[in-house]
């Protein structure tokens, strides 16, 4: 047999699996494993009904071009939706600016294709979301972490960066963020520091590519629709590369999503899908134009706030309850996740096997780390949106089991 | 507004539309238009009854995983089905070698980047298929074409041009091959060459890469299964990385297609579709698999091979009718096109815009080669496959007056 790794791509050679993909597998096999690793949405959310309804109507084959190739831009009517969208979000589109992608990963893969060569810079939030982190090691890119506060990525500390990567003669390209219920840390970017990130972006002449799936599902107990204010709403010079789904609203099992791009780069980025997929699904897509029409998605997504909201408080009681205060996390405002500390002497990596034992998982904190220094060592990804609420607390409880015998399993070793 | 040539990758500096999905837009603005441009198959034969059926008892939420997000490889129950597909196409197949792709060109794009370097040499049919014409573009490999006899690519020519590069110090890495009803000429690769290709390929350390939608539409009249084996078939040492579709025989809207590759570079396949999209269409990946296993499948195919045969007949009575010798075609055995030589004073490109003005489009020859002599500019690439006998008959009519009027233009100019 060929050895291939002659034949691979630098690209290839360079290609890693993703903690949170490696996670689904874990998940995959083993269904009495409670997971928090990957960040899925509940599916008994899901407009199971209304699916259906609009799908029968969809297929009666009086409209041919439903299961038809379609055009890489995307389906005209769901283009128009969004454009409605994004008004609501008070960043108006126009078409031309619109590219439907197939779910937001693509989105992601788009931009690094058509913006990144080798060795070019992404400044990027420590930590930050590993499916960014993927597309753009696949260009070669080079990532730069910055650290982040309380109210997202420090600026100083972004432009002693860029400054220090200029002297060495690097070219930063763009600055890639998660304003709204970050994955992982659920952080949201204060009103204020986005405004100092759009500035900074100016003066630093750097594109801003915002990735927005979360900001939907804000809790109302402690954030509002005015705090999730896209960074794009106030681009008025085309620096901002605003990118949302369909995923966490509707499901993610129709990837469709979309990006917003100044028109000369949205056009840039239909050619590169073009040779990606050539268009994303047709039935897909007019699903989801249906369910934004019917009034589906509008409402949804107070009862996906809700469900959301009491699924966080009941993982936020029974890490209490468990841990007291020997494990801390910033206090998720919306989104699915939440970032937890754990105890010094424990590597989140190495009580992966023992928590999969115990029959729970996480994504250990390093995959969300560019900057290789172990930062995420003792912290998890805990994902509340997918298990039941009894399965949260049970498998907080049982997370517990597995934090006490590694403390148990360290201390021996260090006697 | 910000300047963004100053920003785009060496890769999107060099993106081109694709003159396939361009008439794809012609054809989206101009209903009244008769389109022998893209390769759509025709939705009247897409078994919609079934298509209802099964999503209606898919969507009924008892399986929360079908809207969900999946794993990369693909729906396990799809993969199995597949092997099964593999093996009656002579090609056993291990779900270690299988990865499921969100459409053939998504297939294309993958191993592009799994396995091209920027100056690595592809080397294509003359001419070949434009997708794969984009998809190696975009990781800025070179591609050098070798001309075609009637039963394929010119062997003898193909080696020569294998040592002219290999003394230049370039890296060939694969051949492309569409070996089935190629996509435009129609031409399918006789089977005694397909032994020599594959000799051919082991000789010299070359891959091969065997593109493979249109296999099942063989035309019974002059083509039979045992015509269309792959090559995949008759690959003892992992050379032939193969791509396939349910396109062509389910629907396109569903996006769904396979590639079977030796399982280490499967695995290198599946780490970039992760960074790509993360899984194809939960829902879309289901609607397949119910179609393979309830036999819908296998009930389309004659149906099929027959619906496309009597299109190919249509057309073939209108041009000989319309154009008598003035026009030539290889005579096609199966699949969708039809690659018709004009009169030697028409540029089909230039010929374009008279075409739609009469109401007829096509895609114009010179598109499918990589040598940039001009090689394709009589011909055009005529798709059967959509339009109803009375269409085909009516848009061969059109074309007989662009023809026509094009000669009388080009006589008065030289004159």
């Amino acid at each position: 047999m060929i050895n291939y790794d002659d034949f691979f791509s630098r690209s290839a050679e360079q290609m890693q699996e993703s903690a949170i993909r490696k996670m689904g597998t874990v998940l995959a096999a083993r269904r009495d494993v409670i997971s928090f690793a990957p960040g899925y949405p509940a599916h008994d959310t899901f407009p199971w009904t209304a699916f259906s309804d609009i799908t029968r109507e969809l297929l009666t084959g009086t409209d041919g071009d439903v299961l038809q190739y379609g055009p890489t831009r995307g389906f005209r009517p769901l283009l128009d939706a969004i454009t409605g969208i994004m008004t609501a979000r008070g960043a108006a589109t126009a078409v031309e600016q619109l590219l439907i992608t197939t779910g937001s990963q693509q989105g992601l893969d788009l931009v690094a294709r058509v913006l990144l060569d080798p060795g070019d810079v992404v400044l990027v939030e420590l930590p930050t979301y590993t499916g960014a982190i993927t597309a753009f090691r696949n260009v070669q890119a080079s990532m730069v972490g910055v650290r982040q506060e309380e109210d997202g990525v420090d600026v100083a500390a972004l432009d002693e960066t860029w400054v220090r990567l200029q002297r060495e003669g690097r070219r930063v390209r763009m600055l890639y963020v998660v304003p709204n219920f970050q994955n992982p840390t659920g952080l949201l970017i204060g009103l204020d520091k986005r405004q100092r990130l759009l500035e900074w972006a100016e003066r630093r002449n750097v594109l801003i590519v915002e990735d927005d799936p979360y900001r939907e599902l804000y809790f109302d107990d402690s954030a509002s629709e005015a705090d999730v204010r896209p960074l794009k709403a106030d681009d008025t010079n085309g620096r901002v590369i605003y990118l949302s789904s369909f995923s966490k609203t509707l499901a993610p099992g129709f990837r469709v999503a979309w990006i917003v791009a100044p028109a000369a780069l949205a056009a840039k980025l239909e050619l590169a899908k073009q040779a990606e997929d050539l268009c994303t699904g047709g039935l897909d897509q007019r699903v989801i134009y249906e369910a934004c029409r019917r009034g589906v998605l509008e409402r949804q997504l107070p009862l996906l706030r809700d469900h959301y909201r009491q699924k966080r408080d009941v993982m936020v009681d029974a890490l209490t309850r468990e841990f007291g205060s020997e494990v801390s996390w910033p206090a998720p405002r919306g989104g699915f996740f939440l970032w937890a500390t754990l105890p010094a002497a424990i590597d989140a990596d190495t009580m992966l096997a023992r928590a999969v034992q115990h029959g729970v998982i996480y994504v250990a904190g390093e995959a969300f780390f560019v900057d290789g220094r172990g930062s995420g060592r003792h912290v998890v990804r805990l994902a509340f949106s997918s298990p039941s609420h009894e399965r949260i607390r049970e498998g907080v409880a049982r997370l517990g089991r597995a934090v006490r015998e590694e403390l148990a399993a360290t201390e021996a070793l260090a006697r």
